[in-house]
C-alpha cells in the first residue's frame, strides 16, 4: 500500500454504494483514504453538511483508515497540505469523463504537484448517481439497492419532513 | 402490432414534432400507447399539467390508440398496473444517451419485468427539444417548424402574458 | 406480443451472453425472433457461416419462436420480404450509438417502411462483445462468463487448430 | 481576409483565454469581427451585461477589427442584418459539440442564409469555461492562467462584495 | 469572400453529397476552395487516385472557383505553398470529433500558421460516409440519395467489374 | 509511494512522449513500474517486440524504478504473478474511454483482485498516439514533437528501409 493519502472530493447528498465502491478499491492502494464533503454552495443540498460526514463517518466507523472532512475553499489547497496525496475520482460513464477531466486539468494548473487517479466502480453502479437517489426517494421508490440502511433510514425521515 | 402497452413518459413542455414522431413510430409497434406526462416537481414547468396534458389530446383526438395520462409518483409503479406495457423513449443523440440508460437500467433494478426499448425519431428531429423550443419562442422567434400549430398559439399566448 | 417479426441482424462471430439477452428481451416483445447472421465479407470471420448458424441453433433449439438465417444482401430488402416486420438492435455504449444510428438512419433512407427498435442488454454486457471474446479465446483465457457451453468448446477446438 | 463579417455570440461571464484565442483565429479568417453578448436571461448571471462588455472592448480596444455589442433577440435575426456575415463558435469537448450543433441546426432551420463555422482553441484552453473560473475565484483560487489581468482584478471586487 | 484558400482534404473514396455539400458551404466563405484528395496508402481504396480526382472534377466542372488535386505528402506542406489558406473540415457526428480535432492539433503542433475550420453539413447526412456508400453498392442496394449520378454510374461499373 | 508494483500494458509501436508522461506519473505513485509490451498479433506491428523493448529501456535506462517486459498470453495472469500490483493505463479522449472500461471490466471479471487506475496525460499529449507518429513519419513529417530522439532516429531508419 502507498504511503500517500487518497483524497476523495464530492457532494455525497449522499453517499451511494458506487462512492462506497469507490472508497473501498483506493483502501486497496492507499495507506491512508480521506473522504472530502465539499460544502457545494452553488446548489442546495437535500443534506446539510453536518448529515452528509455523519453518513459517511457511520458507514466507515470500523476502518481506521477512512476519514471523513469537510472544506469550502479550493481543492488543491487542501490537498497541499496533506501532502504526500494524490486526489481519486470515480469515472463512470462518458458524461463524467469530461467534467472529470475539466476539473483534473484545472487542479494540476493550479498546482502541478497534485495529481488525480481515476478508479472505476463496479458495473452494476455504472448508472447510479446521488442526484437518481433523492429523485426515487422523492417519489416514494425504493433506494435499497442504491445505499446503505443508514442513509435510506436519513433519506425516509428527510422525505417524511418535506412531504405533504 | 403488439397486444403490449407501449408507456412513453416525459415532461411534454410543450410537445414537439420530435416527440409526435416517436409516438407515430410506437403506434406501428404497439396496439396502444400511452402518453404518461410527468409532474416534474424539480423545476417549474413553463406550461401547468392541464396545459400540456390537452395540448396532448388535441393533437391525438383523432387517433383512439393514443391515450394521455399524468403521474407524479414511480414510473415503474405505474407500468406494472399497466401490464403488459413497455417503456418506450426516444434517442437522438449521444447525450440523450446516457441519461437515458440511467434511467431504463434504475427502472429495472426497481422492477424487472418493466422493460424499455428506445426508438429513433426523424433525423429531421436529431437536435430538436422543448428548452430549445420554449427559448426560441421567448426572444420572438418563429417555432413553426417545431411544434404544431395548437402548441404554437399556445405558446405565443403564454408569452404575451410573460412579456412586457 | 406483437404480431410483427423482430429481425436481429449481426455477424456473430460467435454469437455471447450479450446476444442472448438481447434475443431474451425481443421475444418479449415479439411474437416471432429471426436471427439474421450476416455473411460480413469486409473482414474474414473466425468462424464460418455455418458454423455460425449452428451455434445459434443450438442455444435457440428449444425455442420455437427464435429461428436463425442468413443473408449477404441489403437488410432492408430481407426486412420487406418479413413484413410486417421491425429490425432489433443492442446499444450497450457510446460507441454503439453511432454506428447503430447511421445503420438505422441508412435502412430508412432505403425503405421507409422498415424502422429499428434498440433494445438495452443487462448493465453485467456493457461491454461485451465478440471480438473482445476471440481476443482472450486466443491468449488462452476463459471465457465461461461471455459465452454458453457449446460456443466455449467451439472457440478452444477452433484456437487450437489454428494454434502452435 | 474575408469581407464577410464573422459574428461571435456568448455569454462572457466573464469573458477567458479560450474566447480570447477563438476570437484572435476569427481574426486571421475575417475582416471584421464582432463579439455579440447575449443578455442570458435563462440563468443570472455574475457580471451585468455593462460589465461584460466593458471587459471585452477593454481587452480588443487596440485591435479596430474586433467591435463588441449585444442583443436579447434572436441571433438569426441579427446575423440577418449583418449580412454578409457567419456564425462563429469555439468547439472543445464532446459535450460542446452537440449543443453546438444542436444550435446551429436551430438557427439554420429558421434561415437558411445563416451559416455558422466551428474553430477550435488552443489545446491549452481544452477544458477552460467561464462557470470554472466563476466557481475558482468564488472559493479564493488564482485565475490568472484563465483570464487577462483585467478581467481577474474585476472578479476580486465582485468576489469582496459578495464576501462575508 | 476571403482572399484566403480554403484546403479541404480527404479521401473521397467515393466523394458523396456530404462531402460536396461541406465544398458548397466552403466557396460561400472562401474564394478559392482546393479539394485535395489523400493518397491513403494505410487501407487500398476501391477508387484510383485518377478515378477519384476525376469524379470530383466532373461534379464541379462549371464551377470554377472548386480545384482537384493529389498529394502523398504532410498536408501542412501543401497548405504551406497555398498560403494564405486554411483547412476544411466537416463535422457529422462525435464520432469524427475526436479524429478531427487530433488532426487538426497535430497539423498545429507542426505548423502554427496553418489553422482549420469546421463546417457542418446539412443534417441529412448526419451519418453519411463513403465506407457506408461501398458497403451498400456491394450488396446490390441503391446509393441514389447518397451521391451524384456520375459517381452512382462508376460504383456500378466497379462492382460489376469485382462480381461473381 | 506504494509497494504495490504499477504495470503498464501497451502496443508501444513506438513508445510516445504521452506514454513517458503517463509512466513519470505512475513513479510518483508506485515503488515499482513495469512497463509491459504486448505482442499485438492481430495487427503487424512497424516495429519488432525487440525494437519496442529496446527503444523503452534506453529512455528508462537510468530510472531503476521502472522496467520493461513483454506477453503475449492474459493480462491477468501476468499480474497475478506480480501481485500486489495493479493495472495503469492513460485516459486521453472519450475513444479511449470506451475501450478501456470494456478491458479493464473484462479483465476485472477474470481476475476481481486485479483493479485497473487510469492516470491522465499532459493535456498537451490529449490527442497524441503511436499511429499518429506513424503516419506522420510515413510521409515524410518531423515528429521532434511527439517522441524521444532515440525513437525518431529509429523511425527514420525504419521508414528509410521501407521506403522507394
Amino acid at each position: 500500500m502507498s504511503s500517500r493519502t487518497g483524497i476523495y472530493p464530492g457532494t455525497f447528498d449522499p453517499i451511494t454504494y458506487g462512492h462506497i465502491d469507490v472508497i473501498r478499491r483506493a483502501t486497496a492502494l492507499f495507506s491512508k483514504v480521506i473522504v472530502l464533503v465539499a460544502s457545494n454552495t452553488s446548489k442546495a443540498p437535500l443534506f446539510t453538511m453536518d448529515e452528509r460526514v455523519a453518513m459517511i463517518r457511520e458507514i466507515f466507523r470500523t476502518n481506521r483508515r477512512v476519514t471523513v472532512d469537510s472544506f469550502d475553499r479550493l481543492l488543491v489547497d487542501y490537498a497541499r497540505k496533506k501532502k504526500p496525496s494524490v486526489i481519486i475520482r470515480g469515472l463512470r460513464a462518458v458524461s463524467d469523463f469530461e467534467y472529470e477531466f475539466q476539473m483534473a486539468l484545472t487542479n494540476r494548473k493550479m498546482n502541478q504537484a497534485i495529481d488525480t487517479v481515476f478508479l472505476m466502480p463496479d458495473e452494476r453502479y455504472t448508472y447510479l448517481n446521488s442526484s437518481i437517489v433523492r429523485e426515487i426517494a422523492r417519489v416514494g421508490g425504493s433506494v435499497e439497492s442504491f445505499v446503505p440502511p443508514a442513509v435510506r433510514a436519513r433519506l425516509l425521515t428527510k422525505m417524511k419532513r418535506k412531504g405533504k
